[in-house]
């Protein structure tokens, strides 16, 4: 299929806000007192998360019509585990980012266990913020 | 450090459509029509690139303290480019996510060139979601 651009532009307002947007969308982004910030939005790393359970939420849907499962209802909790060391102190022993990832889809559907299962596995394949923070992506920063 | 622990929970509102919550602050995603939705908000791999945006400004201030640069603005352009095949039709011979994300920082500082190289290589070491998205983290993701 052709490929698809996506794209996010925007300014530093301080050393923490950040104003964007991609399309005729603005995202503000902040971080709470204790990494330095006001506060008046969430933070990067929770974006990163609500972008995977968005994801999830779309490729969910796409894959249970698929399958022909009826979904009644669909919650996702997204929880990620990080040490600021590398960030904060430059400690090289570290990653900068998210160590684990872990997601909890709380489903209700037509679905036996198994085809449940199933229908799990071909979501976490075709979702696009999966496989980006599971797996390594070409990322250029250029001045 | 001790582990910093952020999260995102929310409910499906409709097959694109999801809206949910970091600490107080909510966000809404959905899809443009042509992704199958109603575009009532950015789509969840816009907020990929604009968590990355927002956390390169973060660490953008954070490392110039470091080297005593002065950043006067900062404008930062985010792009990814990605094959629908393998998220739409299961084409197993795509990856689902970006291929590739560029990053433009627009910066006007009063460090010479030499040392904004310097810096803009740590800002990109110690990012957390630049180090998500270009390394593999472990995502588990569980009923």
């Amino acid at each position: 299929m052709s490929i698809l651009q996506f794209s996010h532009s925007g300014t530093s307002e301080n050393t923490t806000k950040f104003v964007g947007e991609s399309r005729q969308f603005q995202i503000t982004i902040d971080e709470p007192p204790a990494l330095g910030g006001k506060d008046e939005a969430a933070n990067p790393v929770e974006y990163t998360l609500a972008s995977l359970a968005g994801c999830l939420n779309v490729v969910a849907h796409l894959i249970a019509k698929e399958l022909e499962i009826e979904i009644h209802s669909l919650k996702i909790n997204v929880e990620g585990d990080l040490d600021p060391g590398k960030l904060l102190t430059g400690d090289a022993t570290q990653r900068a980012g998210f160590t684990d990832i872990r997601v909890k889809l709380d489903v209700e559907s037509n679905a036996e266990p198994e085809l449940l299962r199933q229908w799990l596995a071909v979501v976490r394949d075709r979702c696009p913020v999966t496989d980006n923070l599971a797996n390594p992506t070409n990322v250029e920063i250029v001045l």
